[in-house]
Parts: C-alpha cells; structure tokens; sequence
C-alpha cells in the first residue's frame, strides 16, 4: 500500500480530523488563533491522528470519538514541538519558520501552554478517564524525556540505555497513545488496547531511531531539514553511540572534541559522516529500527485481519523506510 | 483574624497540603525534582490553596480531596510563574533567584510543562469531570491573558477594558476556581458553589490592582520586588492607565516617552510615582479595590456564618491591606 493508498482508506475520517484542527482552535485572541492556525496549516503527513484513526477503524469503532481523539494527539504533538523548537534554538521547521522564530520564544511559550490546555478540555469532554489518563501520563513523560534529552546534550557518557529513555519518552509514548486510545474508544478489551499501545511503542522507536540516522545520511532537499543538526545541537543519537563503539580512542577523542565543540564546521560533520559509512553503521541502524519494527508488526498479530490493520502495518514500513 | 489566626484554624489541613506538594511532584528525572522543590519550597503565602481548604470547610465538606485539590492549584500556579518568569526575564521571586535565573529557560520551560501535566493526571484522579473542567479551562484562560498582556506591552491605546481582561484572565481566574473547586468537592448545590466562584473573582480583581499599586508605592525591604518592575516592562496597569486619564496632554506625552523607552531611569520612576501621589491615584485604586472587595464579600451573604467565611473575609481583607 503506498502513503496516498493508506489515506484514500480513511479520505473522510482524515477530512473530518482536519477539520477538528482548525474548528477546536476557539479562542478570541488574535495572536494565538494565528499562530497555531500557522502550525496546523503547515502540515506534516498527520501521522499521530493517522494512527489513532486506523486504529480506531480495526477494532471496528461504532463511537466516531476517534476523530477528536485525533485532533487532540495532534494537538499534543504541536504543543511539544513549539516548546521543543524554543529549547533546540530551532528556526525552521516543515521548510518555513518556526513559530518560536516568526513569533518569537515568549509567544511560542504561552501558545504551547494553550494548546496543552486545550488539549485537556477536549479531552475532558470526551468523557473517558482512562483515555484522560493515559494522555496526561503521556505529555508528563515527554516533559521528562526532553528533560532527559536536555541534561545529556554533549554528554559524551550518555549510554544505549539513556538513549533508549529518551527517544521512548520524547516519541515512543505519543505514538503508542495514539494508536492505544483509537482502540480504547472502539471499546476493545484492555488486552487487545494493549496490543495497539506495544504496535505503536516498537514503531515509535523504529521511527525516532530511523530519523536520528537520516539527519547523518539524509536528503536535504528531501528532509527539508538540514543534516547534521542533532550534532550541532550535542544531541549523542543512535549512530554516535554506535561509532563511538567501535572507534579507535585517539578516533573517539577527535569524535568527542567535535560533540563539544562550540561551532561544528562542515569538514568535522563530513568527517563523522563519512566514518559512518566506513564503518557501516547505517546498517547497523537498520537492523535495529528492522527489530523494532518486526517486533511492532507481532504486537498486532491476535489482532483481526482487515485493510485497516493492512493500512496500520503498510504506514510503519513507510515510515521507516522513507527518505524525508 | 490575623494571617496567624486563620492558620491555625486551618494548621492540620494546611500541613497535609504542604506534604503533597511534595510528594506528589514524583519523578525519577533528578533536575526536575530539583527544580519543583526549589519552587515549592520558596514559599509563597499558599493564597489559593487556602482559599480552596477555607471554601471546603466553610460548605462542610465530608471528602478530603480538597487537600489534593489544593495542591493542584498551588502546581498550577507554579507552572504559571515558571513561564511568566521566562517572558518578564524575572531574576528575582520571593527574594531568591527566580527559577528561569538559577536553572536556565529551557529547564524553566519544561518544569512548566511537567506541572501542567502533574497537575492533569492528579486532577483525573480525583475523578470529578465538573472539576476537571473548569481547571482545564482556567490553565487555558490564563495563557490568553498573559498572551493579551504580552501584546499590549507598552501599549499606550490599552484601555481600562483590556486591563480588567487582563487581570481577570491572569489572576482572578484562578482564584476564582480555588474557591469554586472547594466548594464543589463538598458537595453543595451548583448556585451556593458559584457564590464562592464570584467571591474569588472579585477578590482575585481586587488582589491585583492592590499588587499593582503596590509595584509604585509598595515598600522594596517588604515586598522582596523591586518597585517599578512593571513600569520597565511596559506593563499598562491600573495606576498608570488612571493616570494617562487626569493629566495635561504634554505631561501624557512625557510618561508616553517614559513607557516607551529602553531603558527607565531612577527618575523617571520618581517622576511618575510622584504623578500618582499628587493625583491622589493611590486613592483612587484603593477605591477600587475596596468596591470589588464589598462585592466579593457580599456574593457570601447567603453562605451559612463559621469560623471558616470569617477567615476568607479576613484572608480577603488581609491580602488587599497588606504592604508586601
């Protein structure tokens, strides 16, 4: 199934989501209907309420709460990015500004903090405690997460295991939501809910672990984002881990002097990059987003077969395959 | 009652509210422990939580999660100066180094963030969905109203409107629900909790204008601010807006240019601190204050008389009459 395949399947549930984003803003002030009407209209392929929606439509859902539900998660993701870009000094984000850079850090601020908001008040008009609950579990844990993230920048000690912590927190868990609560609110037994949630886990980290070696050996014109920007940031990723296993230590030293180094210049991040290949660590990266992902596509294996879980396995392959 | 007074009735309840505001902040992440007990252990005078226990006692509740709920409201309100600090660049609160200022903004950022979220799971389980509301919704007004003072800064169009929006949306909101919630937990019909959300209101109104009145006549060794804070960061707040309406248009002008300039020398606060004393604008606030106080008092005529609506009444006459 391609990606315009999967969409064609829920063309009108996804219509309707859409239509949630922009209908749920409801606020008077000018400012912050504006920004995130920006952030909404900027797209992104919608992948977290694509999930919840396809898994809402597997365990055949009779209640239509699922597009909501979607809307919110979407939400939530936009709320961690505006607060992530402050944090990451980010300036541009899906090829246009970034909202901390076109409005500036203070509005960026408070607009997360509405959309949060808003986020519980939909979410408390769906009226499902456990719902509620794992959704505020949810963006506690990615607070942790880029927490986490923050404390190890250039930490050169950072281990698999911290990794692991930190992309299981910042994605793994928003994406294992939103593929548990469609199921939920299909009103699904907790054991087959629990088989959405580990499906969205293992891709989560399949999908951040495949992003962390794109921005080493991505496309640029592909990505839309410039390569090498976790390095810059001091962000010790899947393939530094990995490299600095392997390496000779006067190699590791240079590695390490590069991570700390205020400015990266292009030849250290062609350096690191070309060490990458050399020691093939983007297969390395492969197998283990591979593992993930197999591991993912078992989680769903008691479940029904139908297009819609076709649709849900069909998108993870895309994701981690994907060149952008 | 004196401040004591009103304590002590209240010592045990009160204590159980301090003990959960630490051990409710549970997190393994080391800095954000670090940074949620600096918070909590700055102090502050814990306003709005006791206006939650006194509201509770005062409808005879027979739950005790107006303790639970109080600490909610003490997290909300941290998390709300955790990212009102990062906008203002605040250095000081308290009379110790505001937490943006000792740990850094990204770190004050994601504090917030994790407040918020704190705040939501504790509030899921105290399972009450009318309660659920009505804080999601203040977290969400209260963003808009720093958002509408954030873009009115230095704004010499703000009118008296666009102020009491402001104030309403960043302080009355909240105080308002503290009291409301209190009420609601102890299970009084939906009119007498609405006495106790009209009271906090217009409490809430009246606490803020004093507060800002104070931020020009206010004694530096008592409030632990410096005066004038909101003067240098353009805020329009009631003493000047009545002001700018008494003055010859060339004396306008000049507090214009004063407000509109980088930087606010010594003597241009002099000058304008000495405007509101010659135009007896302390009078008039305090005026003012005191109409909002006679309304907040009187929305708590039909509430039955204990020991516990003396204490908010004197809490209410406490708050507005003090120097710091």
């Amino acid at each position: 199934m391609t990606f315009d395949e999967i969409m064609s399947l829920v063309q009108n549930e996804m219509k309707l989501v859409e239509d949630a984003l922009y209908s749920n803003i409801d606020t008077n002030v000018k400012v912050l209907d504006e920004v995130i009407r920006y952030l909404v209209s900027s797209g992104g392929k919608r992948i977290r309420p694509l999930l919840t929606v396809l898994s809402a439509k597997a365990v055949s859902s009779e209640s239509t709460k699922y597009i909501e539900l979607a809307s919110i998660i979407e939400y939530l993701h936009n709320a961690t990015l505006l607060h992530d870009d402050i944090i990451d000094g980010a300036t541009y984000r899906r090829n246009i500004p970034s909202a901390n850079n076109k409005y500036g850090n203070d509005i960026a601020v408070l607009t997360g903090d509405y959309l949060y908001s808003r986020s519980y008040i939909l979410l408390t008009d769906i009226e499902d405690i456990k719902i509620q609950k794992i959704l505020s579990k949810v963006a506690l844990t990615m607070s942790e997460g880029e927490v986490i993230q923050l404390i190890s920048t250039a930490k050169l000690d950072t281990t698999l295991d911290d990794y692991l912590k930190i992309i299981r927190s910042k994605t793994a868990v928003l994406f294992s939501a939103a593929c548990e609560v469609g199921a939920i609110i299909g009103n699904v037994k907790e054991k087959e809910a629990k088989c959405f949630a580990d499906f969205g886990e293992k891709l989560g980290i399949a999908f951040q672990m495949s992003d962390d070696l794109l921005d080493y050996i991505g496309d640029e014109t592909e990505t839309g984002k410039n390569r090498g920007t976790d390095l810059k940031e001091g962000k010790i990723t899947i393939p530094i881990l990995l490299l600095l296993e392997l390496v000779e230590s006067d190699v590791k030293e240079k590695i390490g002097k590069i991570i700390l180094s205020e400015n990266i210049a292009i030849e250290d991040f062609d350096y690191i990059r070309d060490l990458i290949a050399e020691h093939s660590i983007d297969k390395m990266v492969s197998q283990m987003v591979l593992d993930n992902m197999n591991e993912a596509i078992n989680a769903l294996s008691t479940i029904k077969d139908t297009d819609y879980k076709k649709a849900l396995i069909a998108l993870a392959n895309l994701l981690i395959n994907r060149k952008n």
